[in-house]
């Protein structure tokens, strides 16, 4: 038997504890849960002889030592700030991790000690970052091993609502931390390449500068552009690729009524609102319009956006009941982004039936013999209801793929790693297809990064 | 002789040494005046025998606590953040001390030890902070003898340029340290008060919800709210104030044009921009806007602010040579605030002969015997050229008078402190009149806040 331990058992780890379960008898796994809370987990193995929950805080060194120096390998499903206590007592216990979280300075700085241990640290192997490396990566090799050379490398990631499940005007609902999604964009300019040149997106123009794209069977798509484009520009040995350019996607429309928020205000994060506990919606409104004893504030909003009277965004706005003056904000000394998530969840929040979809895109423009082509690669996933989402399929069947390969001793290399190898990428991509998560490729004219031939 | 001993002889010292030199004599004064560089302190003093500058290094304790032993009072006219030192040193020697900037945390600090000794720390004693605190105090007191009640209180100031020298399209140049005037209003929205209600304004609509007025004589003048509108609501007394509002005062039409560095993101003083050494003025521009193969600066730039082929604010770019390929940024590593600030000097620098002007504007509004009542009141003063500028004037002088009337045993409260009792207010808003520095004040209708009866 060999044995994983898993720590943390939140809305991802579904389709995670699923895969190892499913595995058990013929790869001879015995799996063990642990959480502050083992409840879902308890759900989630139910009667199943290879696995076993336990109650396990992660601040509490004794038994989290205990546990990892039971394993055969660990995988951490916490936030990523808890990681790195977790991954220390992997190097004292030698036991190799992986994660779905960024790497962090901490964890980075662990490289030489993972390294003389002979152990491997997979981080960042989920979805968004995950299966965007993988995917990205394969294509890149293949073009290179051909002799081409990359001069774009666009990509696109969205977490929405599936198709049957899109009931609203703003096509969306919160299928992951509403919080991020409020603040996404802030804390500095949007930096990427165009063409050789370096651009810059403050971000109160961020989602007016969002791009346009189809993907086939699923209509038409928006992005606008993550801060980090050129994060992984070494990473993936693309130091003289000329277009560069990562991006988050929406339905056609989101972004330019989600400006209203930016504009007014709301989804400042950084400071409290006076008396937030006593405000209805429209008080919250009213507090970003100009003071008059009779306008309304429907009106003030109106002037104050230029929003013309037959624009829809009008009516999105309406749909969240954000004019209404008698819902309460009901949250004490609340940001204008806390009050904010609030009403949105109201509205945007998953119903029981609802399905998640994960949908992500990737645009190659390469040079290879003098000539060149472009190569667009799309993947939608839709989950099967609120346990089984898309996003915990995507997120955790590569994880779970990931610490399977280890244990088998398919990846070799050891050290603090994100998954950009072909050793890592070639086996969990096509197992990934297995389970319906695969990449469609199209050959399309290489035009060149330019707006207006999206 | 009583000694008194100045630190810092920058561009605000000018009005400040002429005043102690001109009473030296009938005063029994001796002045001595302390500064890493002296050449400005020995032009500023000429052969006055009264007088001497000495170098002193603020960071060398000794010769700081030596000069300091030796007056009979201090005045620091360095940066905010190096006062702390000159004020422990001030406690250990039983000095009292004056300074035109605001009260730190840790001069607020110092607060029992200063009253412990009897002394004096007089802070925000200049233009603004200073003069306004006094001319608003003077009023409100005034008011409230009379058994009236503030209902609302406005106040705006602005650092200007004089009518004579006002000859490019911002009517604007720099008379105070450039990059607060181009970082100015960032760090969080703006707070205030509007006829009882909390209004915000984030830095993206600040200049945008700005205010006009006329001062007789001036013409038309515009606000636009600072970050900190109710910063001194409980020093006035005005908690139960249902309007206040502070802000800064521009030229009409400066706010609106000044807008569009803000949405392009070129007021960002967070991030350095690439190659920033080699970029041209256009390429500055072009890094904010999408590319295009072919597209000009200029028409991407008024399709992404959609300013018209007619509008003013497009000559006010042309004017600053904004989109020229010639002229180089030439700065490392700069952030876009800084890159921004370097275009702007080379318009906005104050020529030898250019006079400036400080401008403010105060409006009382009250409840007496059952009615309302508003007393507005207007300040203008006028530099004389690049040595005596306004701003040395009423920064100067307000200080300089405070440090005398200290020494006279005139002002008897000790502790550290603003200028809000009319035992510091009375004696010296009588004397800045002597200087030409005066309110005029006029009873207009109380209207309460109403932006269209400005």
């Amino acid at each position: 038997m060999r044995k994983i331990l898993v720590i943390g058992s939140g809305k991802s780890s579904s389709y995670l504890i699923k895969y190892f379960l499913d595995k058990a008898e013929f790869e001879k796994l015995h799996l063990t849960i642990g959480d502050i809370n083992i409840e879902n987990a308890k759900q989630l193995i139910g009667n199943h002889k290879n696995a076993q929950a336990i109650v396990l805080d992660v601040f509490d060194q004794q038994s989290r030592s205990n546990a990892i120096k039971e394993a055969d390998i660990v995988v951490s499903m916490l936030p990523a700030r808890f990681h790195i206590e977790v991954a220390k007592d992997c190097i004292t216990y030698k036991k190799s991790m992986v994660t779905a979280s960024y790497v962090s300075p901490e964890m980075k700085a662990l490289d030489n000690d993972v390294k003389a241990n002979g152990l491997i640290f997979m981080n960042e192997i989920g979805v968004d970052p995950g299966i965007d490396h993988m995917s990205a990566m394969q294509v890149i090799d293949r073009i290179r091993d051909k002799g081409g050379k990359i001069i774009l490398f666009e990509s696109f990631t969205g977490g929405l609502v599936a198709p049957e499940s899109d009931n609203n005007l703003w096509n969306y609902k919160f299928t992951w931390n509403p919080r991020n999604v409020v603040v996404a964009g802030q804390g500095g300019a949007a930096k990427f390449l165009h063409e050789g040149k370096y651009k810059y997106i403050p971000y109160n123009r961020l989602f007016r500068r969002t791009e346009f794209f189809e993907i086939e069977g699923y209509g038409r798509f928006e992005a606008y552009a993550n801060r980090d484009s050129l994060k992984y520009q070494w990473a993936y040995g693309l130091d003289k690729t000329k277009t560069l350019y990562r991006g988050t996607m929406r339905r056609v429309g989101f972004s330019r009524a989600w400006n209203m928020f930016v504009q007014l205000g709301m989804t400042d994060d950084s400071y409290t609102i006076d008396d937030s506990e006593n405000m209805s919606y429209r008080d919250f409104v009213n507090a970003f319009l100009p003071y008059n004893p009779t306008d309304t504030v429907e009106l003030k909003l109106r002037h104050c956006l230029k929003i013309d009277q037959d624009d829809i965004v009008w009516a999105k706005l309406e749909e969240l009941d954000i004019f209404s003056s008698t819902k309460k904000v009901a949250l004490k000394k609340a940001t204008p982004a806390q009050i904010l998530r609030k009403i949105l969840m109201d509205t945007w929040t998953l119903k029981h039936e609802d399905k998640d979809m994960i949908v992500m895109y990737h645009k190659f423009g390469y040079e290879l013999n003098g000539k060149t082509h472009q190569i667009d690669a799309t993947m939608v996933t839709i989950g099967e209801n609120q346990t089984y989402t898309a996003m915990a399929k995507t997120v955790g069947l590569p994880v779970a793929m990931a610490t399977l390969t280890i244990l088998n001793g398919k990846i070799k290399t050891s050290g603090v790693q994100i998954p950009i190898t072909k050793e890592v990428y070639e086996p969990i991509l096509k197992e990934l297809g297995e389970y319906d998560i695969s990449f469609v490729e199209k050959k399309v004219p290489y035009l060149g990064y330019n707006v207006f031939n999206n």
